[in-house]
């Protein structure tokens, strides 16, 4: 790699200098509020749900496109790595901590206006800062007839942060990166661009038609240090006439396969046109509590026949979907009628839910269980903020199970970085067929209990011809040696999945070597990369191939500074 | 712009001398049947439907990826422009015709190999060369339960040609550069680089997950001058249990707003599943005959009031749309209701047409039109074509439109840029609002009239939010002046909707102009190119912002040897 102005300048300065003097315009721009040095709101930064070592010298919230404008000049100027977050709740995968070495961080949830809103044409402009349950609430006080799509973590998320790492929700606008366009884009050396029609004046199509002319670059500013993201556009789908959920349940593990065969043809034909969640036991047993510690007598991990007999009790089975119906009445009929038909024989339970229905078993629980036998309020407990996500409704719901092995319940203002919780998350996709899916979740079964944690495993059927597969490694980080436990267990995981062709769409910080390869990808995002950011000053490391020598230079400069 | 060390070859030798040289290399590769340099094939490559003036001193034509490798690599070393080609058949946006200068032509139609399919995760991956009519033949060999969705130009096309294009077709897969994944792309440096999962070894996901992990890099190939794409996987659709296409028309061209506003919420809905087209009566009458020279006492161009009469005459609206509805029995029933329910009041006529209908109106048009006083016969001629291309079977017929202001019939196997077609296409895309498909439409009638062409005009509700109107600048290229009269026309049409707002979605060898732009993009399009393509040989000047001085003076250079 080679080593340019960045290194030279460390020789020849004082890289402790050359970060006092960024902070001093860092400071003269947005203001001493808003350069954050103080110890304790830096260890938090550094803090993930896994163990790292990257450290973070400042924390700077500018408050526009701007002042981000200005804060990377003024890192190019001093050759000081920055990394910018939106929300920074990106946990299992990293939360606010940079890739490697030493970072200023960008924090720009101080962004958070929405900036443009159509209710016709169904579209939403965001800044990074602006979060799900903010959107939900902008559309509520409108009465707005159209839903969101929100992912199933913290309702405080950045709908930009949660886009631009290609994360995904429940409804048919689910695949995130599909369904947005027009960014606005800070390039590494200062420059602002836009996307799409977005770039010429005026352009009426800029919000909703997403290629543009000439070649399309959204895709280039995902999963990337290429730019940071100030603005988005992004899509929202018109409320149905009518809405339906589903549940369904599988008794046995060895029904996954099947259960895939089926419903891929559904996916295909467009009689399900949202993606479906299925979860294993594990992942829904700490949906509904935490780790059984007195039933296991503090024994870890949990063990398949204890986790048996929970199923039974509780009464849930070895795998648990659901998803939602849209359209017309007569299309969820429809959909209705073909779902029923095609999960005859691979599903033990099959339930639909709707709002009168859900309304009604909230009151008459007893009485639906005893005329049904269905235990209909553990499954409403359960069901409501699944529910929810179908109709765009952010929910806290999902996040407590980080707080899965911990021996307090989560506080009301959860915070699993603060808090201890040791979360990883692996994310590899297969094609939709039963054997992909039956395969992945053996070796993730038999790995997560190998090295004494909980298999907890969701399948998202993500388009019509992919499973996402999202693979828990929780655990108590307070608890000694469990940091390098899940560790090792995580990278034995990935590298079983690899060796197996199963590679993940989304990177933990600890994983992003992933990128590197002799492949021609790997070269031209190096080439495009040090063109882009010819002093390295953005987010180093991240879905990066290969450490530009600069980047680790002046990492290493600062963090002994 | 920066003068790179191609300027300095070409000081330092003879510019012809080093094409010879460069021939000679690509001849030992390719062999000499594969190096075409006689004069009737240079002048046909060089030849579109509108004037230009680039030439084409030689024709490669690579049998395979690592050919293709081989032949960038000489243009390389010598410093050759060249200007890939899948099919060469982008009428009426500049065909084969390089985009400035002089460049060897890379023409890919050799690799024409259907790499890979898979009937159950409905995809097949393919090289450039593969056309809509072999595509579609293979599946039919092989009783595919699987469609694809072809563009209404010519079986002969490349299908990648027209996705690097971001052409649009008619079914639910309309968006084409939508339904991809997995390129393989030579880039300008003759390195090979793969987008998604396919970079991984193994990947199972390859063809079935888009994104990948790490920066999306599909949109930078897609109307670009960055690479070569010499594979990719083109997503199918099942088919679905029941089709049924819908065909309507309104009697006024006023009616084109109220109907544009009733079709939104059945697309927004997911009613409408697929891209619906409406074509004004200039494209309508072009689509059934050619220019009415005897009407019009050989007058051009042709009145509205004169059109007016045709219309009533041929029984045919202002506005004619057809789309396709696709599903279970029960779902195209219920689109059915509601399209019924939506266009009530919008339409002078709404008329549904499946299978048994087509088949049985075939066989009884004179009966059925007394009946119900539809001139059927004509109908079907009309929409058979049409009707195929909803059901994904490629079609001649809309090529013959080319021919419109010919005095001479379409031959057999035709050839607009052989034939003399004049053909110039403008492809604005608009919101999808009433108002806004109105004042383009307004826009377009008014200027084509007034510079003596037929306002010929179609719309596609491309997605949910969008629309793309394709207006066609028709004209015989054998009528003294008509180029340059049809030229200005465009150029005053172009800047008369940007001006407006209204930017097209796919540019004319001509147009490429408007990618300049002192904006970030620009910018950033000018950084990439340069560090992609050091050398600038790739097909310089296409959607590219700025000509490099590099390009400018090797073209210059090889024009003058």
């Amino acid at each position: 790699m080679e080593v340019r102005n960045l290194s030279s300048a460390l020789i020849a300065e004082d890289a402790g200098a050359l970060l006092d003097q960024a902070l001093e315009r860092w400071t003269a721009i947005l203001g001493p509020d808003h350069v954050i040095l103080d110890q304790p709101s830096r260890t938090a930064a550094e803090t993930a749900t896994f163990a790292t070592c990257q450290t973070i010298p400042a924390i700077l919230k500018p408050g526009s496109r701007d002042e981000v404008q200005e804060c990377i000049r003024i890192a190019n100027r001093f050759r000081i790595p920055v990394y910018p977050v939106s929300s920074g709740k990106n946990w299992g995968y990293g939360s606010r901590v940079p890739v490697i070495g030493t970072c200023v961080l960008i924090d720009l949830s101080r962004m958070n206006h929405i900036l443009d809103f159509d209710e016709k044409l169904a579209y939403v402009t965001v800044e990074p800062g602006v979060t799900q349950r903010q959107l939900f609430e902008f559309l509520q006080a409108r009465q707005s007839r159209l839903w969101m799509d929100a992912t199933g973590s913290s309702p405080e998320c950045s709908l930009i942060g949660n886009v631009v790492e290609r994360g995904f929700g429940h409804t048919p606008y689910g695949d995130h990166f599909a369904q947005v366009c027009g960014f606005e884009v800070v390039l590494p050396t200062g420059t602002l661009m836009e996307t799409g029609f977005c770039r010429f004046p005026a352009a009426h199509a800029g919000p909703v038609y997403r290629w543009g002319a000439g070649p399309t670059l959204e895709g280039l500013f995902s999963q990337s240090n290429l730019g940071i993201v100030t603005r988005m556009t992004i899509w929202l789908m018109p409320a149905p006439e009518h809405f339906e959920a589903f549940f369904f349940q599988c008794n046995r593990a060895d029904q996954l396969a099947p259960l895939m065969e089926a419903l891929r043809p559904l996916r295909m034909q467009g009689i399900l046109r949202s993606t479906v969640h299925i979860a294993n036991d594990y992942k829904v047993l700490a949906g509904i509590q935490q780790y059984p510690w007195q039933e296991t007598g503090g024994e870890t991990p949990l063990r398949p026949e204890l986790m048996a007999q929970l199923r039974t009790r509780l009464k849930f089975g070895a795998w648990s979907g659901s998803g939602g119906l849209y359209g017309t009445r007569g299309q969820v009929a429809e959909a209705k009628r073909g779902i029923r038909k095609a999960l005859r024989g691979s599903v033990d339970r099959l339930q639909f839910l709707d709002d009168r229905k859900l309304a009604f078993a909230s009151r008459f629980a007893k009485l639906y269980q005893f005329l049904t036998g269905w235990d209909l309020s553990k499954t409403i407990e359960l069901a409501r903020p699944v529910y929810g996500l179908m109709k765009g409704v952010p929910s806290e719901q999902p996040l407590a199970g980080a707080y899965w092995r911990k021996k307090t319940v989560p506080p009301a203002n959860m915070d699993p970085d603060r808090d201890g919780c040791g979360l990883l998350w692996l994310a590899p996709v297969a094609p939709l067929e039963g054997h992909h899916a039956e395969l992945v979740a053996k070796i993730a079964t038999e790995t997560l209990l190998k090295y004494g944690f909980e298999p907890s495993i969701s399948m998202t059927l993500i388009t019509e011809r992919a499973v996402a597969c999202v693979i828990s490694i929780c655990y108590d980080r307070h608890e000694a040696g469990q940091d390098d436990q899940a560790m090792t267990c995580y990278q034995y995981l990935r590298h079983e999945l690899t060796d197996r062709g199963y590679y993940s769409y989304r990177l933990g910080i600890q994983a992003m070597a992933e990128m590197n390869g002799a492949d021609g990808y790997a070269d031209l995002m190096r080439v495009l990369k040090n063109a882009v950011d010819p002093n390295g000053v953005l987010a180093p490391g991240r879905y990066q191939a290969g450490e530009s020598g600069a980047s680790k230079a002046a990492s290493k400069a600062i963090a002994k500074a």
